[in-house]
């Protein structure tokens, strides 16, 4: 099963199944994964078949909306007691992006509104669950579209901060693939090249999972945007030579003071862009805010296994008996950063002030 | 052919041959490639079947003996003409490393010095390369035993520096197989363990090659070395967490004014080890010293080809059309790294007054 228009989609519902493009194929093989239950999406999310902030937060609205369409329950406890199964499931997958959690609350109250009034009118279970199922399909059609839209417009924001011609450099993969369409940081960097702006990428090719080689490369050769792949180890050295004009990247989550989780090193990219002055942005839509934490200390860090970094394709490259320390993120503290750009605008330090006028947009 | 004892040896003589541990196969097999010619020396370290800048250094040596070695030349003008084919093609096979041009460098003062004087007594050319084989063929073998040497004496000096329990973050591989034996940044992690201290090493898997966790994680499992192997990126989030207590690398050239080539990575590594308070350790015999050149801006950086990055053990990453930049070094700068251990001693800030006393006692 592939996407039928030439835009690449990471994940779409159609005839009561969810469609996931199984991205650890890529760029070899574009083959969509078939889910029909919940918890075959959550799998698809925790071995990363997909993944990528917002389009894990996408997928995993959708497979509660495949929990609630499948449903045959008889009571309305079962109603309950099996969307609890599905989203906790669905929860568990992946501890750090925030994206996740906000899909899945938004969909939870969607079908609890549905089920507060179900329970005082009476209704039968079987009229219940046929309303909800349109109702929580609908829903996560717009989580979905309401992704694409903030990131065409939080490109346009960004894309008024790139030189007409420049260097940018990105890490891990935050196109269309990372989202429900157009991307964030890739967004980005998409629009000031359909303006007309000379951008030339530098694409890290971001171990271990190599989002950078696999599949930012990939999509940047698909748009035609020129591109140079590079280990994550020589962006020193392209900043050393001035080379790069500004960095962009996408976060899994942003705390009330700017600080950033986001893929494993960004950290440290952030700080040689720092020391070399060059701008560091970071791009992402509003459901990547988590303004109830405070700091980035407080942001969990999900640790995957060893096995990702000694193996490669099948391949052994690390002894067998070595012990291997792997955590998925890390943190950048706020000073490093330049501006966080969403689909309210562009905030730049002290972020937080930005943060809250844009929160009372979205409450 | 295996080497005997339990030392991992990165190059030998036996029988006229010159022994090449094939480091692209390990983990997996160790594996020794059997050199008749000069050229297949240099062809193994291009390819990077042998690499390390002091191991590099004594295989060219080895490498210049076995162009003697098997010389047929009839005449003194074919013997210098052979000569200059084997030092040639030697010497264009890595342009970083100084060890390399070194090596060289000895065999042919030493080679040199013998033909000036079969020039003057008019010995006959048969005569002439069969005293020319064993200096050639000694000169060679002192060479490697003094790095030996070297990398010993340096490695108790910087033992001292480290505490008796301590997390050691290393990078690439400076071990027995990047020298003629022992090691330099992980002999002197090796040494303080043989005095008992409590060392935990962080190993860096070191992209493209992985060095870090094809040699480095053998050698530390080998050595019985408490280690755990992480990703380069995961180097920032370890230091945020205080996790790590000082970082140690080797080196493949050492400049006038303290400025480091080394490993691609190795300066963002530095950067953040100065960011968190972190010593940063350089550990280098003295044939890495390069006191010609004045700043790090005048190495020549290799650059490899885009294939060593697009493939991994036969499997493709990243997509064919993608161009890919591949600098195989970067510089740190001296104001990043807290010392610099030779079998000289322990030079800080300013190095380069240290470095013309150590000049004095090598000439």
């Amino acid at each position: 099963m592939v996407a039928q228009d030439n835009e690449l989609r990471a994940v779409f519902w159609q005839d009561g199944k969810v469609f996931i493009l199984d991205q650890t194929y890529l760029p070899r093989r574009l083959q969509y994964l078939e889910c029909d239950e919940a918890w075959q999406v959550a799998e698809a999310i925790r071995q990363m078949r997909i993944r990528g902030a917002p389009a894990i937060g996408v997928a995993a609205a959708f497979g509660v909306a495949l929990a609630i369409w499948h449903m045959k329950a008889r009571s309305l406890e079962t109603v309950e007691r099996e969307l609890e199964r599905a989203t906790t499931t669905l929860l568990a997958t992946r501890p750090t992006a925030i994206n996740l959690r906000h899909g899945v609350e938004k969909m939870q109250q969607t079908i609890q509104r549905r089920l507060r009034r179900a329970k005082r009118s009476k209704a039968k279970v079987a009229d219940l669950l046929s309303v909800l199922r349109e109702e929580a399909l609908a829903e996560a059609n717009r989580i979905a579209e309401a992704d694409v839209q903030a990131n065409m417009t939080l490109a346009a924001h960004g894309a008024y901060l790139f030189p007409q011609q420049c260097n940018v450099l990105t890490y891990c993969n935050t196109g269309a693939l990372a989202t429900a369409g157009y991307g964030t940081a890739l967004g980005v960097i998409r629009r000031a090249a359909e303006q007309g702006k000379e951008v030339h990428v530098y694409a890290c090719e971001t171990r271990p999972f190599l989002q950078g080689s696999r599949l930012t490369a990939y999509e940047l050769c698909r748009l035609k945007i020129p591109a140079t792949l590079i280990t994550d180890n020589a962006a020193g050295l392209l900043m050393q030579r001035k080379q790069v004009d500004l960095v962009i990247t996408g976060a899994d989550r942003i705390v009330k003071n700017g600080d950033v989780a986001n893929k494993i090193g960004t950290y440290a990219l952030a700080l040689l862009a720092h020391q070399h002055g060059i701008p560091f942005y970071v791009a992402a839509p509003s459901s990547t805010l988590d303004l109830v934490t405070k700091e980035g200390e407080a942001i969990p860090v999900e640790e995957r296994s060893g096995d990702e970094v000694r193996f490669l394709g099948g391949v052994q490259i690390a002894p067998e008996e070595v012990e291997i320390f792997h955590p998925a993120f890390d943190v950048t503290p706020a000073k490093y950063i330049t501006a966080i750009i969403t689909e309210y605008g562009v905030a730049k330090p002290p972020f937080s002030s930005h943060f809250s006028r844009w929160a009372k947009r979205t409450s």
